[in-house]
């Protein structure tokens, strides 16, 4: 490994970081609640640490695969590090674990908490904390090829490592403009969600704040009941559709200022996201009505909410989904599986990844009843390249066992399974609440501090996409000489 | 397809089905407990039936994969159905479904069961029920393979698609001499079982019942309280002993047989499988006891059993496990999961796809750190073939999928997550017991007529791989002409 272009690397993102808690500074000096101090000492600790890490000399400028994958993984830890800090000196989050927990639930986009009282927060830390989830979704290290001079050559295997899905694509031949363009569009639609929300008569911090939670598909709302303590059907549905949206490849919505709606619309992986979207609603309006929970009306309104909060992992919520059926909540596990669509802010499996993998069973079959055919999985009648198929199926056995060892792991508390267990999908899909102890009403205060180191490992794991976390645990990559 | 030959074949099935009977039959006569003329109809059944599908004559000898697994399926099915018709021409389970799950339990060694008192049943229907965990642990289809002169040429994709684990092997060239020799170590081997059993002073109709329990792995007792009703320790021993024996792989005791012991104790996948085994009863039994449940000796003795009947995924119980800690409880989930080796009884994943899959993992790494290396999985010192790699990678994404895809059929009762979850995992890995209703104390009564078709789908399905039921299930098996 090239641990000083590693080291280097580290330095710019801290840097980055620094520069970043400007805008809560800005927002802690605007409501004087005493905690400007905080993040004065939060910036000088980043810029000085980022400063001196950024000015080491590098000797030797190869750029691997793997130091690609190390500056991501080590990038990702270091800012949920540096960014508990302001948590820590305030004393809003006097444990520094609980406050490392929070960090990286905000720039993995997770949305689980610690917090029992959400509003006892200062407005700049909120702020803060929802400002992570907007850095987070379209990427912390896409933010730095955005804004600074490529570090070399190898800058795509930092985008490949910490974009979503199974393949990165650029959307020009420059990765610097391919990523100025990804944060413009997102820029855009943020901030036409925080018009949207001004409109419907949310007051401009909070829009603010469920913009970014919307944008990074976070869920950090400012309120203790999330969106319900608004109780505003037009707010609703602007967030409804917004997390839907950002849910959605962002290299369509290029390909659409492009001028190529037909492709966008004929796209198989959007297609089969929002084809499970309205069957998801209507299943769920159906058994919530004929249990007799809601009327037709307000069952539509909650499921529409909740299935687009969940699928893309952002986990606001409107109501206690916990005390939904069996049915319905094993509709919304299959959601929290399943995310969003590849390359875009969300989580989870994917959604191109199980059209992938559902074509891949439809293959083995082929392959016993038409034995002489040639079997090759297709995405929008391109065959898709054998190692990208191998790679997915990989990676979910891989989410799996990273899964049931989590579990494991979180059972050693002695909490109830389904509070364990959903626990780690919430946390391994970004997504936010689970159920039961964990679920929309509940928090992740009541577990010891090694389950939150646990979830803290799953959640950058499932948003890194597990490879950068997993070479940083291999003996292989820190042996010497290794090439 | 060519549906003559699989009809024919269908046809030996339930003619050897009706010779399996006869057993039984002698039993009830012994007893005498009125179940006898129910024998002698259902043997009628079964042998009117088979002969008439057995002179189907032949227009076309082709033999093809897809006609092996139409076989496995449907003769899989059919035994189900014939073998239910005791049970129900007797009375002792009036609805044909709920004799239709008991019987596809018995044959695909799952053991789970929809009586709620077991002991009521008489002595001819008890050894039925557990005489079909005996046929169906090593194969019914493998057995004609053994008794019958061979089918055709294509005998291999029927032994290919209904053996276990990711590539079946012959053991000498010939297919009828393989399965010869398997049935012989299978008979020697419960017969050993049987001589300990009776010497631990357990009456011999009990004794045969547990082995044939034993042997096929599928977990059905004569007792309510299943082996905890003895209350023997050297009963105890005995099962666990033989239990994990029958979950090693049949070719390896070939192995033996030919004096290679070393070969025997070097394979990989029996290492692991003994690993696993000796890990899960020090874990338990600490937690066990730190939890204040048992004794050391005691939580020694039920953990040993419990992890022994459970990775072989036969399923009998000393004690309730479902009352244990949720560290202890989820340990025996993985168990179920993974299951038993390959080329045993048991059923589960197996601990060879396990093997493989993990170190699926491991290349995937070395992709990034060694991009330029060759990167093949090996087991036993040798390359596995890219082909069973990916087939093992996605047979694992089809067990996940059909999991939850059942799971959530299963939520429209209504049950909790983890009755129903526990429920699918036990039919899927042919265990018999899970969790709470379901638990070793409960049984599968409770359930719809729908949920316990789908239960039998997940007992087939499990048995035989799902690649044969998959099969069945696509459209393009059935399409005329399809080659």
């Amino acid at each position: 490994m090239n641990i000083r272009l590693v080291l280097k690397s580290l330095g710019i993102v801290i840097l980055t970081e620094g520069l970043c808690m400007l805008p809560s500074l800005l927002v802690s000096l605007i409501y004087g609640q005493g905690d400007a101090t905080a993040f004065v000492i939060s910036i000088i600790i980043c810029l000085t640490v980022g400063y001196v890490l950024y000015r080491i000399p590098i000797k030797n400028r190869n750029f691997y695969a793997r130091d690609g994958y190390a500056i991501v993984s080590l990038g990702w830890i270091a800012i949920s590090l540096f960014g508990a800090v302001p948590f820590v000196i305030s004393g809003a989050i006097p444990s520094f674990i609980d406050a490392f927990f929070e960090t990286t639930s905000g720039f993995t986009t997770t949305g689980s908490t610690i917090l029992q009282d959400i509003e006892s927060l200062t407005h700049g830390l909120l702020f803060w904390r929802s400002f992570t989830h907007w850095m987070g979704g379209m990427g912390v290290l896409v933010l730095t090829l955005a804004v600074l001079p490529s570090i070399g050559a190898g800058s795509f295997h930092i985008m490949k490592a910490e974009s979503t899905g199974p393949s990165a694509e650029k959307l020009v031949p420059k990765l610097g403009q391919t990523a100025k363009i990804l944060y413009a569009i997102y820029i855009v639609m943020t901030a036409a969600q925080v018009i949207f929300l001004l409109i419907a008569g949310m007051p401009l911090f909070d829009s603010l704040i469920h913009a970014f939670g919307s944008a990074g598909t976070g869920g950090f709302s400012n309120k203790n009941l999330s969106v319900g303590a608004y109780g505003n059907i037009y707010i609703e549905i602007i967030i409804t559709v917004f997390t839907i949206l950002f849910g959605v490849n962002f290299g369509l919505y290029y390909r659409l200022i492009k001028g190529d709606a037909k492709g966008f619309l004929k796209d198989e992986e959007f297609r089969f996201y929002i084809g499970i979207i309205l069957v998801s609603i209507i299943l769920i309006t159906i058994d919530l009505c004929k249990n007799g929970l809601f009327t037709l009306g307000q069952g539509l309104r909650h499921s529409s909410f909740q299935v687009g909060t969940i699928i893309t992992t952002t986990g606001f919520s409107t109501t206690d989904f916990n005390l939904w059926p069996t049915f319905s909540k094993t509709i919304l596990v299959i959601l929290m599986l399943t995310g969003a669509s590849a390359g875009s802010t969300g989580g989870g499996i994917k959604c191109l990844r199980i059209l992938l993998l559902l074509k891949t069973i439809k293959r083995e079959i082929s392959k016993i009843i038409h034995p002489r055919a040639v079997h090759t999985v297709k995405t929008n009648h391109k065959a898709v390249n054998e190692d990208t198929v191998s790679g997915t199926l990989t990676y979910f056995f891989i989410y799996a066992a990273v899964f049931i060892i989590s579990t494991l792991l979180i059972s050693i508390d002695g909490k109830d399974w389904v509070t364990s267990g959903s626990a780690v999908i919430a946390t391994l899909s970004n997504i936010g609440p689970g159920f039961e102890v964990v679920g929309p009403m509940g928090n992740f205060s009541g577990f010891s501090v090694f389950s939150k180191l646990v979830f803290c490992f799953d959640m950058l794991a499932g948003r890194l996409e597990f490879l950068p976390m997993l070479v940083l645990l291999s003996p292989m990559a820190w042996k010497k000489g290794s090439m």
